[in-house]
């Protein structure tokens, strides 16, 4: 699990570290009932992140703690940290608090925060207890920042010198911790002042060059860009977007150095929170494993199913109320569900580009006529395409060319409202603070729904004598 | 533009570097015509990567070309940069050959290679052509690459000696190369033998304790990781999941050393995968930016809409076959939508479980069967929920609990259908090659329409006489 810089030779494609086992799970509960560390880990080091998951999520508690008890305690914090966070808490759930502390000790100050967030309430609280005070007070104070904010993403694992420390010091602590400071994986020390306070930053490769004797503070880049820990996410991906930074120091309010927040934890999270818009779309709030209790998932799921199904019946009660048209013209009854699909579809492009351009900042929230009209234009383009052929479908199959009249100008009309609104609805909901990923699309939906039934059922009850 | 570490001290939340003008184009363009090279700049430098997109998004071509023009060339590329492909290629497309290559030159190879494969054709040759032939070559040897293999994200400017290099003149390099080599964000040289092989990493650090006269070889770290020019997004994600590295050695067949990919490439890239699922599985196919010629942004999104269409009056074709009972029982009409956009909710959920699953390697293509059975579990449960509920509002509305049993019944069933259909849909797309994110929810919607009205209706024509 440990970096093996030099273990092995480049690999033939589609061959990376990965052994091909079927099942890996069974060979991984073997080697932990053996008991001996080192196959275990090696047999790990082995897999690749994917089947490491894999293998664990296939495998029961017992065999989890005995994995984690096998494994030399850095390789099992290290095996954890390539786990999706919610996989990981699962784990650490289902082992004693004593175990989980002695694994939290082993990882970065960023991942021991993001963890504890996740885990069950009773047993973050019993590990805390475990910790010494000092480590769980600090551990305490991160885990208090959200996740998409600077504070909650730092480590506290940096190199840190006060500003009158001689070069030659500096470099011999760095020789003498050499295997320590090799996994801060950074190209900078941090130096402060008497209160604590980020004075300047140090690149390492500066003490090549400098004079033994001198202070660092001599080598310094004095008043270094710096971010409070109050920072969000937004603003931490723009920053490392404009500077080619690999961490920046953040401060608290009165400038004392509380970590770095590294390019890869911001990275990390715009990931997550891309994949998490894509789920959040598709009706899944919260992250599910299939490996969660069935009626954890059940019911996540049914909250959003049921809000919905609320919308949808509010939206069919359109048609209730045309019945009698309906009963007179029954090859209505086979447009509406097109109608009310391909408003949605239509409607969701919209979205899908508004949300985009929202999060490459193309548009402002408040933009909402400009969008509009953006939109407007492909609607007119698209639902005239979308119109005809549903119209040419209509008259061909049932013979009546107002039937084809009344549905194709339906579906085109529909197609405006759904662009327009499926265009403006994230602006909106980003304006005043809701989540366009998961709102947007019950929201489209519904008034695209509603709105198509009236306008087929409503034409086709004003031309009802053209079309009996 | 440039880094500079030291000019700002830290800011208050929400103000970082981020110059906020309501119409931040105009004050670009006014800029851009003054021609002074410097405050143009600067103000560039004040806005946010956000609003630099902005800014350039809202300003013509003619304009586009002046900024770029104006602009001192190296703060023009890394303008660029800052931007979405598609919007750089859109502006790049606006130049003369020569002015874009004059900047294509200060970008880094695996951009340039990246920003290549999206202009427009006659402009790329064009480029190529204006290009040093040397440069042209090696930008035509990356560009073949795909976006999503090493060789694709690989930078060439790297740090590179032969084995027999002296430990001093490797020092001496560095320092008079020192503004060069800071831009290349690396901690490693890397050592090849005659022949150009990769034979060693040296990590910058060890130059500190070496002695001046050794051959850097004696301080390298020999046979190091590195990855072949064909390995794919999937295992360099894998690869620095797994490794702590900045970057790992490219090499060809051979061995011969090609660059390095950075990890921040394989994050950007990952990135824009989640961010692309997300949008395919709305129906945008390819990068849209409203900026771009109407017609373009309608026709693309036109060709999803076309083949969604024609199955959903494949769909639509099953209530047609089942006329005559809707013509006796015409309140089934009021329910068809219903089920049809209910049974996509709870499908869309396990199409979306099952694409976080195969992306975090917790399922096989092949487990068609477990992804089942997992799913089917759910679909029992919120099938229940749904179909009563739906039952209920039938039986108050209609009066009729034949009519609940029915609607309940089938929403029920159908539930299942979807559920079933949506958690193994993406597997079985995957397994076979196809993009789970494109494909996945115009089949689901097609199976599970065409399943529910085939339920609600066959279900009420056999209960027909209960009904009327």
């Amino acid at each position: 699990m440990s970096d093996s810089s030099n273990v092995t030779e480049s690999l033939p494609e589609g061959e990376l570290l990965v052994e091909t086992l079927d099942r890996p799970w069974e060979r991984l509960e073997e080697l932990a009932e053996a008991g001996d560390p080192e196959p275990l880990a090696a047999f790990l080091d082995s897999l690749s992140a994917g089947d490491q998951a894999l293998a664990l999520s296939r495998t029961d508690e017992a065999h989890h703690q005995l994995v984690l008890k096998t494994l030399p305690i850095g390789d099992a914090a290290e095996l954890l940290r390539h786990l999706s966070e919610s996989q990981a808490a699962e784990i650490i759930d289902s082992l004693t608090p004593e175990d989980a502390a002695a694994i939290f000790q082993e990882m970065p100050s960023d991942e021991q925060a993001d963890l504890l967030g996740d885990l069950d309430e009773d047993q973050a609280s019993a590990i805390l207890q475990v910790l010494p005070d000092s480590e769980a007070d600090a551990m305490r104070e991160l885990a208090a920042y959200n996740d998409d904010v600077a504070g909650g993403l730092l480590v506290r694992e940096i190199l840190r010198f006060d500003r009158s420390t001689k070069v030659a010091d500096v470099i011999s602590t760095l020789s003498e911790n050499a295997d320590e400071f090799r996994d801060y994986d950074v190209q900078y020390a941090y130096l402060t002042d008497e209160h604590n306070r980020l004075v300047g930053v140090l690149p390492m490769r500066n003490l090549l060059f400098a004079r033994r004797n001198d202070p660092v503070a001599d080598i310094m880049i004095a008043d270094p860009l710096s971010l409070l820990d109050t920072t969000p996410l937004d603003d931490l991906i723009d920053f490392f977007d404009t500077h080619h930074f690999l961490g920046v120091p953040v401060v608290d309010a009165d400038g004392r150095l509380l970590g770095v927040v590294h390019r890869n934890a911001v990275d990390y999270e715009a990931t997550r929170a891309a994949e998490s818009d894509f789920l959040k779309s598709q009706g899944i709030i919260g992250e599910e494993l299939r490996t969660m209790p069935l009626f954890q998932r059940a019911s996540r799921r049914l909250s959003w199913l049921s809000i919905n199904i609320v919308l949808n019946i509010g939206a069919a009660a359109v048609i209730a109320i045309y019945q009698d048209t309906l009963e007179k013209v029954i090859a209505l009854a086979v447009f509406l569900p097109i109608i009310s699909d391909m408003s949605g579809c239509s409607g969701n492009q919209a979205v899908a580009v508004s949300m985009r351009e929202l999060s490459l900042g193309l548009v402002r929230p408040t933009e909402m006529l400009r969008v509009w009209l953006k939109e407007a234009s492909v609607g007119l383009i698209n639902g005239a395409a979308l119109g005809l052929l549903v119209a040419i479908v209509a008259i061909v199959w049932d013979g009546n060319p107002y039937l084809g009249l009344v549905v194709g100008v339906a579906l085109y009309a529909n197609t405006l409202v759904a662009v327009s609104i499926g265009g403006t609805v994230p602006l909106l909901l980003k304006r005043f603070g809701f989540d366009p990923a998961v709102a947007s699309g019950p929201l489209l939906t519904t008034v695209t729904d509603m709105c198509g039934f009236f306008l087929v059922l409503g034409l086709a009850t004003a031309m009802l004598n053209r079309l009996i």
